[in-house]
């Protein structure tokens, strides 16, 4: 269960966890006990997302995962695949307990785990609630609303938790370090914008999949824009066509998104949004965290896949 | 969702925090604080256990519980049944957070809630592994079996934990109350061979339900006990009958406990059981312990419901 679950992903939010670990020690090459520890704590969060992912499949009806069956799909396992990620989540406090007892901010590893855990599942269920509750209907669909299920669903764990992490083993207390994360947050919402984008207008060879956030009526970046800035003429073509299976629907709504130039929106977005980001980063006071925040922004601003 | 899946149930275990925490004190009479306290640790208890049960009837494809349908069985709810279990489960560290922040016991909190939500999925872990994966096999099923799964599926958080949170309020030290540890996992595993019994050979009247052991394919003690006793064609007609939703060999399964005499068994189980734990808390040191251990055992001794 451990080995079909947990490896197979690109290991960026683990491996995070120890490239900001050496940006806040600057340069310091690290022990081999704090190698050790990053990369507990880098472990701790595959675990967790593989936990997500397991229960995610369950809930989403999906197939593939990481270009195999989902674990619940196979079929010696089926609804067992819930206590299986019941039980990959409970690692992670024991990983927490086994290494970290009796380091001062142990509690605070403890409680930043657990806050997390709680914001990923509050945006699970309002994404569960907006997008598969009820019929379809794409007047759920707004950029709050958008930018709530992926703040909560994705950013929390995903940008904030490798840096916090890292910030704890640092001596750091994380309530001084509101805007760091406010930072991290408002990234975690741009790279999932990315992903809305890419889903649509990346080259699936590149990608290295084909994108169906169109059929499976996703509350993706691109359909919210649409509707922003669409007539009432589009918007009735868009209620018609989004969220069916059928590709002349797909292309009719491709199409819509070309006249309505949501590439260039898109572009304009990216180049703002950087802009921004850079300027609340170099706000920062310590040349360290700065380092930290944009060593993140690199590795995703402009992203083909 | 919070309505629909806490109350409902008996709330023997979150009430058994108030009490074993009173006997504690030694008849001192409870400030307001120390009653909301104890009162948190066991709602605390009581959501866990709403948590187990939303996922265990996911799992075991039940369909009522406590007299209604199963959470995930309503329409408008379906696999999101799932993040509710989540849910649920994420706002007990919230409440240890908000109310036991400050105490000196507020890790050793954690890790035990921790640590009995791991045993419980471990013991569900084995349960499903036992009862539900491949096809049908009587050949599994032992009396160690059964054992390993009701102590950790069931035992310790019914039992170990209520008593556990009640001794960190008091002040103590889990390290040094191992023995009560065994005797209250010893406990649960009694409460469940009880129950186990009354199962078949309670008056549905009193017992509230009809019990479905029999063709739900159970690991009971009553069928692990009839293996333990049978010749080769009884033997042979438990494989044939057992497991089988068909009232007729359910008639034959109960025929052949009748020929066994598993009352008499079980009577004889529940006497030296009885004297064993009785031994086992008298040779505890301090009265008050002692107290508390004797209040649960009252409390299940020779019960018929």
């Amino acid at each position: 269960m451990l080995d079909y679950n947990v490896p197979g992903g690109k290991l960026n939010r683990g491996l995070s966890v120890i490239d900001s670990y050496s940006l806040l020690k600057e340069g310091k090459e690290l022990t081999s006990e704090e190698i050790f520890q990053t990369s507990s704590l880098g472990w701790c969060i595959e675990w967790l997302q593989a936990y997500f992912l397991v229960l995610d499949d369950i809930m989403d009806g999906s197939h593939t995962r990481r270009g195999q069956k989902c674990w619940f799909r196979l079929p010696k396992v089926g609804m067992i695949a819930a206590n299986d990620g019941i039980l990959l989540r409970n690692h992670i406090p024991r990983i927490l307990k086994k290494h970290f007892r009796g380091k001062p901010y142990y509690v605070d590893l403890l409680e930043l785990f657990n806050e997390v855990e709680f914001q990923t599942a509050s945006g699970q269920m309002i994404d569960l609630i907006t997008t598969h509750f009820g019929e379809k209907d794409l007047s759920k669909y707004s950029l709050p609303i958008h930018r709530r299920i992926v703040q909560y669903k994705t950013a929390y764990y995903s940008f904030y938790l490798p840096v916090a992490c890292a910030l704890l083993m640092a001596g750091e207390n994380l309530d001084n370090h509101v805007n760091v994360k406010n930072i991290l947050l408002e990234m975690g919402i741009y790279f999932q914008v990315q992903d809305d984008y890419l889903d649509c207008f990346a080259d699936p060879e590149v990608l290295g999949k084909i994108g169906t956030d169109i059929q499976d009526f996703k509350c993706s970046w691109l359909v919210v824009k649409a509707l922003e800035h669409c007539n009432d003429e589009q918007k009735k073509l868009l209620h018609e066509n989004y969220g069916k299976d059928d590709p002349a629907c797909v292309t009719k709504v491709k199409a819509l998104y070309n006249d309505l130039k949501l590439e260039d929106v898109y572009l304009e977005y990216e180049k703002s949004t950087y802009e921004k980001l850079i300027n609340s980063i170099d706000a920062q006071p310590t040349k360290a965290v700065q380092a930290v925040l944009k060593s993140f922004l690199a590795k995703i601003y402009k992203r083909q896949k």
